[in-house]
Order: C-alpha cells, then sequence, then structure tokens
C-alpha cells in the first residue's frame, strides 16, 4: 500500500473547566472522526474526499466550534467561514460571513470545483449556496446551550472592554496525504466569541489559514486569526519547505517558538509535508488533535506530552 | 535628508482603446498623485499617511477601479475592498464587501488604528463604517459612465457563460518608504466586472494583495486576484527576501517571471524593500505606475519600457 497520512485538530486554546469536563467526549469525537476519515483515504480515495468528510463530522458536532456550535458575535449571532484546497492544481474554495448552511467546507467544495472565484461572503455566499442546492438549517441550529450560557454569562457579568478583550477562539482544521500523492487542506469555524459583526478571521483565507501544494506541504492554523493573517501562516510554512532545509516539523515549530516567539496570541499549526511526514506544533495549553499514517497507528490528543 | 521612496500603480492589465484614449489624462493622474504623496513624504510624515493619501487620490478619480469608478458586478451593483498595513508592529487593516463608504481605505486605517480584528465585510464594516463617521455616498456615486457603458454593453452582448469568463480587474495600490524607515503598503478595487456577488478579491487579504514589514520589504499586488491568492503573493516576496539573497526587483520578477512563467493569468507586483530600494514587475500588455526617490525624479509609465 502507498503511504497516507492524516492530521486533524479542533482547535488551539487555554484550558477551561468546559474542556476538563468534556475531556472524552473530546477524545471520543477525534478518534470516531480519524476513523472514518482514514477509512476514506485507505480506500484510495482523494484527500479532498477525506478533509472535506473530516470537517463536515466537526461542524456537525456540538464539542466544536464550527458549524452547529459556533461561537455567538456580539449581536448574539453566528456568523461562520471555512477554506478548502487541493496541491496538484491548487484549486481552492472558501466562504466567509455565512449564515444557514449546515456545512459551510461543504459549500467551499463547490467553489473549489465549480467556481472561477476562491472566496464567496455573506449574502452573496448564501445565494450561490441556494443555487449549488446544499443543505440549509435555521439560525438556532447552530447555537448550542453551552455557547448560548457562555454568551449570556459573558454579556451579562463583563464591560464592553472586557467583551473586547475576549479572545474565545477555536478551528477546526484537517490535512490528509492520498495514496495517489495529493494532499488537500480543510478549516472551519464559527469564529470569536463577542466578534464585531463582520469580522472576517483567518480559517476563510487560502495561504492564511488552509494551504495546500503537492510540491511542499498542506498546513491548517489555528489560534488568534490576526497573528495568523500577520505571519501569512500557511503559506509561510509551504515557503519554509520551498526555500530552506527545514522538515515540515521543524518548519511548524519555527514559525511559532522562534519567529513568533515573543508573541502572547495564541497559535497552532498542523501540516503534512509532500512525502506523507506529519508536523504539530502549537504554544497553547492545549491543542486537540490526532494523527495517523500507514506508518504508525492513531495518536489522540489534548494536552502535552 | 534620509532616504525615502514612493511606488503607486493603477492595475497591471490588457491594452484596450479606453487606456488609448485616455492615455494622457492617466499619465496625468499618475503625475498628480505621486507628487501630492512624495510630498507628505518629504514633510516627514509617516508611509502610513502616504499611502492612505495616494490611494484615496486614486479612490476619488474615475478612471481607476477603486471607490468612484468601480466595477459592476453580475447583478449590476458594486462591492468594493481595501487594506492597508504597516511595517514596524504589523498593523493592519482592511474591509471587503463594502459599499456607500466613499473611501475604503481609510475605513481600513481605522480598523488598523483601533480595531482588534483585520478585516471587516458586508453590513458589519458597513456599520463600523457609520460607527467612525467615515464618509458615505449613495451608490450611483460609485458608477461612472464608462463602467456602466461597459456593463450594459456586455451584459447584452455576451452570453453567460462569456459573462462568466470576463476577467475585467483593477486594483490601485501603493508603497512607501518614510524618512524613519517605516514601510506601508495599500490597496483598493472596486472588483471585477461581472464577479458573483459576494466575490471577496485578494485586494483584501493581508499577505495576499497587501503586505508591509519593516524587516523585509512592502509589496501590492495586482491583476487576477485568484493568482495571487494561490501565490500569497505579498507575503511571498517578503518571504523571499527573509529567506533568500535576492534583491526586490530580482524578488518581484522570480515570483512572475519564474514561479509562474507558465500561467495566462494576469500577474502584477509593486515593491520597496528595507533599504528603500523599489521593485516593479508585471507580465501584461501594459501597467499604470509611477516612482520616485530621494534618489531619483520621477518615472510614469503605462507601457514598456
Amino acid at each position: 500500500m502507498s503511504k497516507i497520512s492524516l492530521v486533524i485538530h479542533g482547535g488551539a486554546r487555554k484550558d477551561s473547566e468546559f474542556i476538563r469536563e468534556y475531556r472524552d467526549d473530546y477524545k471520543a469525537a477525534l478518534t470516531e472522526v480519524s476513523q472514518l476519515t482514514y477509512a476514506i483515504l485507505k480506500k484510495g480515495k482523494h484527500a479532498l474526499d477525506a478533509v472535506e468528510a473530516a470537517v463536515v463530522y466537526m461542524e456537525d458536532h456540538i464539542l466544536f466550534n464550527a458549524g452547529r456550535g459556533s461561537a455567538i458575535n456580539s449581536v448574539g449571532e453566528t456568523e461562520m467561514e471555512a477554506a478548502i484546497m487541493e496541491g496538484k492544481e491548487l484549486r481552492s474554495g472558501a466562504v466567509t460571513l455565512l449564515k444557514k448552511v449546515k456545512n459551510p467546507v461543504s459549500l467551499a467544495r463547490h467553489i473549489l470545483e465549480d467556481s472561477k472565484h476562491i472566496l464567496l461572503g455573506a449574502e452573496g455566499a448564501l445565494e450561490y449556496a441556494k443555487y449549488k442546492k446544499v443543505q440549509l438549517e435555521y439560525d438556532s441550529y447552530f447555537i448550542t446551550p453551552h455557547q448560548y450560557d457562555v454568551f449570556m454569562e459573558e454579556r451579562d457579568s463583563k464591560t464592553e472592554k472586557e467583551k473586547e478583550n475576549i479572545l474565545n477562539h477555536g478551528t477546526v482544521g484537517a490535512v490528509a496525504f492520498d495514496s495517489k500523492g495529493n494532499i488537500a487542506a480543510a478549516t472551519s469555524t464559527g469564529g470569536l466569541a463577542f466578534n464585531r459583526k463582520g469580522r472576517v478571521g483567518d480559517a476563510c483565507m487560502i495561504g492564511i489559514g488552509c494551504y495546500a501544494n503537492n510540491k511542499t506541504c498542506g498546513v491548517c492554523s489555528t489560534g488568534d486569526g490576526e497573528i495568523n493573517i500577520r505571519n501569512t501562516s500557511a503559506a509561510y510554512i509551504s515557503m519554509l519547505l520551498e526555500h530552506t532545509s527545514l522538515s515540515i516539523q521543524e518548519a511548524c515549530n519555527y514559525l511559532i517558538h522562534s519567529r513568533n516567539k515573543d508573541t502572547t496570541s495564541d497559535m497552532g499549526l498542523i501540516a503534512i509535508d509532500k512525502s506523507g511526514n506529519i508536523g504539530i506544533s502549537y504554544n497553547t495549553e492545549l491543542m486537540h488533535r490526532a494523527w495517523i499514517s500507514s506508518e504508525r497507528g492513531l495518536q489522540v490528543k489534548i494536552y502535552e506530552p
């Protein structure tokens, strides 16, 4: 069998009571999504099919901040975004400021397959969703009891200034390397709690939240979107592989722990290089993550090591 | 006097009857905007003030596809975007899917100065504009007779498929190096004629359409947005300066004429490195451009050489 590999994350962030309480559920979800996604790769399917399926699973799962379970912005709404890219022809699709679409990553996949554009947002993205007949849900579908409780508690207990400084973020992402050597990456997020309406983050930006190139690597970044934008994080890892002799793990470590060693912002990266080798790096208390390849069985981790 | 330098562009594209007819007006506008922007730098003001003023001028000028004179999308509307970044602290601001705001780049500047976010879009961006009390105009202000004529002629003479393939793009951009060694870059665009409502392009994406870093360079990219997204063009130039020994001109040439030598897409770049040296490169029939520094007087060009 040709080498295949897969790495998935459900966000890099500070620890919390909620995460500790649902630790086993997070592990179970990461295990299940890895197994079902890896089975797709084992059947010889394209890396794009694998990463889309992985992200759909996490969008549907209430524990992750994407699709159902999205964060609630400062006016009590959810605005979602997602991106997907494949590394052979660099085809890409992405959506932002999206409402009502059950699986933002699947709408991004439609753009990748059929549109001359890469990123569609807001009302125009929803029109495209209707044109493509993807599944829609009511706005209330996306808001889970946990996100609602967090929103209401913080709304009523914090000053406007304190709310401005809440960086309660979360992204999901998946990178896959298929049996034909194709790399694909996909990301999705419900954004930041209390973010200003209209805020576009890194998860929908090709080259920042998500990048794939069969000549170098596939990457998903997570953490504070704005620091990933300033670093062009995902493409930066690819550039390091293109122009230096760093390995994929060294490249991920370099971006986070050397180039950004003084940052107070949260950063996390998952990546797979053109030979199927996996890299993972983060500077937060925890990162929900799982990885598996034809060389090594499934690993599921939340905390260090 | 410390070295200062400035480079401005008004888009890289195919030649057209319209451009030939208004050749002298384009040259006069490029001359005037360069002179007024250079005067700002000569007064010792910050590079950010210079690039914002340059882009405001081009947004207000009907010959450029930004602000007034924006392209009209497939449903007869204009949706604008802009970005601005400074290279010392990497502060950035950007807007997309924006209507009614007379100067999108100035709204982006407000985000750079005051917001924890980087990119705001659609309705939320307009709310922020009202909160910041920036000048608004009626939708009809942005549509010029020329853009309207082009829109109506193509709407009535072309098939849907032909309209899909129109890539009638245009961006404006400016990069400045001030007397204190600060670099800033800014971009603005009215998007693509006949683009799908909701299409977000490269001009609002930090690291793609616009990037500035005092340790490397400032860059604006133009041409087909989607190829710049796939290349993470602006940050790619910065990364070449960070990790290779290429000069700024060599880096711009490398990205367009080597890394993308087989592309049929339009690409253009303007850039200034950390020593104030200017780089310009493009693969199109023409690029509206002007540059000036304390070492060499004003150059204004449309065609080669």
